[in-house]
C-alpha cells in the first residue's frame, strides 16, 4: 500500500496569497512524490480551528477534518513560518491540538500517532530555523511522531534582511538537497514504521 | 501622573471559564496596585484578534481596539498557559500583531513601545516557565520592551502531574514573593523609564 | 548481534559525587536491558572535553575516545541536568563536539550517526525538561541521529522548589512508565534501523 | 562617576585565533565608549572556568577573577557565537557560574547583580540569534540583570552558508544602527538605575 503524507501549511495569510511557506512544503511534497507518497497540503489559517485542547471543539471547529487527514497519513509535514524567531500562532495552535492526541489510545494502549513519522519546514526572512524545528521536533515527538534523521528542511535569510523565500531567484541547491534527503529519509522510515510496529505498552 | 498596567490573558478558555493564567496575572495587578498602579485585564481569546502582523488587519479585527490599551500603559503583563511546554497559540498571535510596533515610530525615530516596561506570567501543569520565559521576554524586546529584573513570575507542577494553579490549596510563598518583587522593580522601571526617556537614535 | 548503547551523563559534578542525572541515565540502561539492548555509561565532566568543533582538539583532547563509544553504539542517551533552564554547559559541548560528524562521510555520503538512534534524559529541581529535551532533539536530528516516539524521559520538581530527582523517597510511577516506553521504542527503532539502512545520497 | 561595562567573550576558540563574536562585541564597547561608557573584555575560554555552581570551584578556578568584573561594572555584555542554532557552551558556563548569584544578597535582600543592565551578542554563520538572545535575556534576569529596549545586536549568515561575521567585507548598516541603538539604550538605563536602586524586597 503506498504511504501518504499530509503538510499543514501554517502561514498568517489566507488563500489565495501566495506563501514562502507553501512552496517549500510543495518542494517536499514534490521530492516524497518520488519515493511514492501521495501527499496533500492543507493551509490551516483558510479553516476555523479552534482554540483549546479537546479533539473536537464544538460546532463549527475545522479541526476534526483536518485531524483525520493526519490520522490517515503516514507523514505529517508541519510548515511553519518565523515570526519574531518563533513557530507560527497557527502552527502552535494545531500542536495544542495534537495534544489531544495524548488520550486517544487502542486497545493495546498506543496512540494512533504512534509510527508516524513527522518532518518540519521553517521558513523566514530572518533567523529561526533551528529554534522552530526544536520546538516541533519537541511537540511532535511530545504526542507520538517519529523523527527521522534530517528532518528539518528549511530557509531563513541573512540577519536585519527583508527577503521572502518565494522571492528568490531560484531555490539554493542546499535548500534542495537538504529537502531531497529529508524526503528520502522519512518515506524510508515511514514504510519501515507501518511494517514493523512500535510494541504496545507491556508488549516484550 | 499615576502608571497604569495593561494584563493581556492569553488563556486558550474563552470567559467566563475559570483561568489559572487569569489567577497569577491578576494577583500581578493587585501588586502592582500596591505601588500605585492602575491594572487592567483582558481575555484575548474573548476578542477576534486575526492572524497577520499589521496593525490592523480589516473590519471586525479586535487587535487595533487591545492595542490602544497596551500602547496606552507604561506596563504590559503578558500572560500565558503552558501547552507542549510552549506559550500558547493566543500569546503568539499578540506577539505577531505587537510585530507591527516595529514601523510605528515618531517624528525622532522612536518606537511607541520604546519606554515600555513589560513583564511575564507563565503558568502550566507541566514545566516551561523558564522557556517561555526567555521567548516573551525576546520577542517583547524586540518590539521595544524593557524588562525589569525578576521579570516573570510563575507556577508549574512537578514533572507529569495534572494540577492546575487555580486548584492549589493557597499560592505558594515562593510564588507571592516573586510576584512581589516583580511588581515593585516593573513599577520602579517603569516611573523612571516615564520620566527619562531612551534617547531616540541619532541623539548624543 | 546484539544492540548497544551509551548513556553519556552531562551532569557539572565530577565523580564520585551523586548524580540525578546519572540515576535517571542508569534507568534508561537498565530498561534497555530488558530489550537486550548492552549499555555503557560516561560521566562527561570526568574527561577533559576541549572546547571545540573538530573530531580532535588535540593532544590530551578525551573527546575522541569518547565518540569512539558513539559510533560503536546504535543507541545514544543523552543526559543532562537543567541550570538556568538550560541543557548544562558539558551537554552543549558535547553537541558541539558532535557537530563534527556532518564532515565524517562514507563512501555513498552518509553520515557515521546516520541510523543510530537518540534519546534524551532530562533532570533538574526546576522546570526546563520540554525546552531541554527539544535542543536536544534538534541538536542530535542536525547531526543525523533519528528521534524515537516517546524520545524523552525526564523529571523536574514544582517552581521554585530544591528538590533533586536522587532525593526522591521512590521513583514516581509516570516517570518508571515514561521510561520503559522510551527504551522499548528506541531498542525497536534502533534494531529496524540497523537492518534497513537509510538510503544514501541520491539512491532511488 | 563614569559608568563600566565588561564585556564576557564566549568563543570556543583560544587567543589568539580571530574571533567574530570578539569583533561584534568590540564594536558594542566602542558604541558604549560614545556613551562616555569605559570597557574591557575578556575571552573566557582563555581562563579555566570550572564546571559548577558555587562563587568559586576551588583552588585553580579562574571564575571569580571574572566575576569581580562583572561585579564591578554596570553593564554585562554577553558575547556569544551560535553552535548547532544553541549558545556556546562557554557561554552555557558563564551562566551556571552567575547562577551562584541567587545567594549573595546584601543586607536589604539585594542581589548584588540588581540595577546592573545586561547586552547580548551573537554570531554564526546560519540562524540562531533570536533564540540564544532569548536563552540569554532569560537566564540573566533570573539572576538580577535588567534588559534595555533593543538589548540584542546579532549576525547570522543566510541559511546552510558558512561565511564569518569577521570575514565580511564590511559591517552590515543594519548591524551597524542596531549595534549604536543597543550601546545608547543600556547606557541610558545603566545610569538611570545606578542613581535610583530598585527598592529592596519589603520597601514600600
Amino acid at each position: 500500500m503506498p504511504l501518504t503524507a499530509v503538510a499543514l501549511n501554517c502561514t498568517l495569510s489566507p488563500s489565495p496569497a501566495e506563501s514562502s511557506t507553501e512552496l517549500l512544503a510543495q518542494q517536499v511534497l514534490d521530492a516524497l512524490a518520488e519515493h511514492h507518497v501521495t501527499g496533500s497540503m492543507v493551509r490551516v489559517v483558510d479553516h476555523d480551528v479552534r482554540p483549546g485542547v479537546e479533539l473536537d471543539m464544538g460546532e463549527g471547529d475545522a479541526w476534526p477534518g483536518i485531524r483525520e487527514q493526519v490520522i490517515a497519513s503516514d507523514i505529517l509535514v508541519l510548515a511553519t513560518p518565523t515570526w519574531l524567531g518563533q513557530h507560527s500562532s497557527v502552527c502552535q495552535r494545531v500542536l495544542e491540538r495534537l495534544d489531544a492526541e495524548l488520550s486517544e489510545k487502542d486497545e493495546q494502549g498506543r496512540l494512533q500517532t504512534y509510527g508516524k513519522v513527522a518532518v518540519a519546514v521553517v521558513v523566514g526572512n530572518e533567523d529561526g530555523a533551528h529554534h522552530i524545528s526544536a520546538v516541533c521536533f519537541q511537540a511532535l515527538n511530545d504526542v507520538g511522531f517519529t523523527i527521522p534523521a534530517g528532518g528539518v528542511t528549511y530557509w531563513n535569510g541573512e540577519a536585519m534582511h527583508g527577503t521572502d523565500y518565494k522571492d528568490l531567484p531560484e531555490t539554493p541547491d542546499t535548500v534542495t538537497s537538504t529537502t531531497r534527503t529529508l524526503a528520502a529519509n522519512a518515506a524510508h522510515l515511514a514504510a519501515l514504521l507501518a511494517e514493523h510496529r512500535y510494541p504496545a505498552p507491556g508488549e516484550g
